[in-house]
């Protein structure tokens, strides 16, 4: 807004917000905005402790005994049981362990040993990239048997011929947050006589899932965007029960029935447990259950009205810099059809998301022009969408994003 | 050794140690023998303090900015140059990330796509489980086009036919602690056409390695036993500069040449990047790091001299209940051929780990009758070794393994 503007008091939302001792659970640096908490979440106020009882007590003090002890081993499904109950699923139909890119291997190799006869696996081309290029391995490897096969975001449904094995979509897309219909999707993809694999990494967390209501085949997700599990968590892997006779081919010893007993061959354990491979990464896992335990005490159906309300209020403080900056809204307005985030394409958009952090406020910047700003209702406050366009203003208002140096892209972003 | 026999003063020993300071770098209670440091490494006392850091200041203060601020993008590369000094590679030729039967998957499937016109990957039957496993998931999904084929450990080079793609064998057997012969193992594969994956799980840290005096392929190994990463630490990944080439079908975004720009398809980065998958894990990197960092502290010719001194040490004291109460060595006595661990089979052989554990020795059994005694220059003195067997001497004496509790097998050992 321009100086002749007065920003909008919100301290009524905010007082009257439920979610507003969440805040307080997270360590957040005063005047700090951080919109940022779909790329990685903010850090739990109980996160460093309880790493420093995992390092100091379990590994230092009990050492290999932790394995059962300290209920290491059966972490992964565990905090999948957690998982669930954020997502729609039943206990025993999760495991978290490893990264989203091996678990969207799994999840694809499992659904394509239950398609035998299908050879493709669908996806939209502008999904994220890691997913495509998951498929892209394996239709390397397969030596022709299996395709790759992208098209336009609208065309998915159109495109479920009967070759389709599997269909990879994201529910919540990384870039414009458009949330896609699990139930309808799923549904048209079941009479296709294809399996899903949905990528929930923008939506766990973010906005309910009914996995189980939607009848979804396979699910994966991440644990370090609205989870809160720390900077490369593990990742999740969901498969529904019916399906746990299906086998992922990164057969691992800690998918076997009986790894213990250290068998020649590869016997898949019954359940969910197959889905893992490798031993369990236990320092994450420790930190990723802080972050699924502080989001299980919230109502997802409070999260999500708030996700909304801010969401909306960041939109209508928004049209201003539209009408005078150039800024063009790349999300979708309609509740249905929005994720936890709003995003705006602009032309300088990656020098004004690096001008902006000298504002402190943290957003992010995806190719070509997308200004992401992920909201998360644990920890953020009305007052900081008006701020939050109030900075964004001067920015704007004086060029700041005009240094040369906002044009130097670093590697990571 | 009975009480009329007299435990030999081994102090003027332990005294002119020059390993011996390292073992207050360690979180180790007094009284506890820990034999088992090659199934999970000991507490670096640096580690709290350094996740401490990651966690309050890298990701609590300094958030999404500290994937270049703090260098975590790179901590794959970066530990993974640190772990090549271990073990005889060249910087830029190792990764630390994802687990070590993903790097194994991985590794295999690069060499695979080297040697297209052959179908065979080979290993020894009695292989880690977890290395035979992931054959089998890769012939299981190859259609037919991939065969896994183990056969008896002294078959191995003449089993090297001209189907064999990939051989894939341990360096270090995990039960017996046998050292193959890195060199001669590798040339015969090479003469036959076909390129070796070593594991080297019980190699790193625990015996010198030299994987380009070898002239290795590719190798893997865990993070968490002689390199004191911690429970599911980041395993690794060598992939010799000549085959750099290769593409492993798990082609994850970090794996990319230009991961931020988010592009459709893949196209795999330059170098030993590639060899990642997915978002690296970051807490358990920095824990693994401060291992790392400690055993580059020490001379490894030294390790392996006193690895082998207390090794045998402990086979000459354990000659008597050899003798008396049956056990029977199962690693060879000779230093060529000998890692850093004493194995013995006995019949009872779980119940005597179990019942050793109440005499605060921590060793481990490996199915069918084999008790591993895992042997770690670093914190381990030459009067645990004198130590360990009184103790074991009255376990036998006394015949205290034979309480009920210890015939019911717990799941994880």
């Amino acid at each position: 807004m321009t100086d002749a503007m007065t920003a909008p008091d919100v301290s009524a939302l905010d007082a009257a917000d439920p979610l507003a001792h969440f805040r307080a659970r997270f360590q957040l640096r005063e005047g700090l905005i951080y919109l940022d908490g779909n790329s990685l979440g903010a850090l739990p106020m109980a996160t460093g402790e309880r790493l420093a009882g995992v390092v100091g007590e379990e590994w230092g003090e009990g050492l290999i005994t932790s394995w059962l002890g300290a209920e290491w081993s059966t972490a992964p499904r565990r905090i999948g049981d957690k998982i669930a109950r954020l997502i729609g699923a039943n206990a025993g139909e999760i495991v978290a362990t490893d990264s989203t890119s091996v678990n969207i291997f799994k999840a694809l190799t499992a659904a394509l040993s239950l398609r035998r006869e299908r050879t493709v696996i669908l996806s939209e081309a502008t999904n994220f990239p890691t997913d495509v290029y998951m498929m892209q391995g394996i239709e390397a490897f397969s030596g022709g048997r299996v395709k790759a096969r992208t098209v336009a975001p609208d065309d998915i449904v159109d495109a479920l011929g009967d070759d389709v094995a599997v269909l990879l979509l994201t529910q919540v897309h990384y870039k414009s947050g458009r949330v896609r219909d699990m139930v309808a999707i799923t549904r048209s993809a079941h009479d296709a006589g294809a399996l899903v694999v949905w990528d929930l990494s923008h939506s766990a967390g973010a906005i309910p899932v009914d996995l189980n209501g939607a009848n979804a085949d396979f699910a994966v997700g991440c644990g370090y965007k609205f989870l809160n599990g720390g900077p490369g968590a593990p990742a999740y892997l969901f498969a529904a029960a019916r399906h746990h006779a299906a086998t992922p081919i990164l057969s691992g010893w800690f998918g076997h029935a009986r790894p213990f007993d250290f068998e020649e061959d590869y016997d898949p354990a019954a359940g969910i447990a197959r889905f893992q491979c490798g031993t369990p990464p236990v320092l994450g896992l420790a930190a990723l259950e802080v972050g699924v335990d502080l989001m299980l005490e919230a109502d997802m159906a409070e999260v999500r009205r708030k996700s909304l309300a801010l969401g909306d209020l960041f939109i209508e403080l928004m049209q201003p810099l539209c009408d005078t900056y150039g800024f063009v809204l790349a999300s979708p307005r309609d509740h249905a059809e929005r994720g936890s985030q709003v995003a705006y394409a602009h032309p300088q958009g990656y020098q004004i998301v690096q001008a902006l952090k000298e504002y402190d406020v943290i957003a992010d910047f995806r190719t070509p022009d997308i200004i992401r700003f992920g909201l998360t209702p644990l920890y953020l406050r009305y007052r900081d969408m008006v701020e939050t366009v109030e900075r964004l203003e001067r920015v704007c208002a004086t060029r700041a994003w005009d240094k040369p140096h906002y044009y130097q892209r670093a590697a990571v972003t």
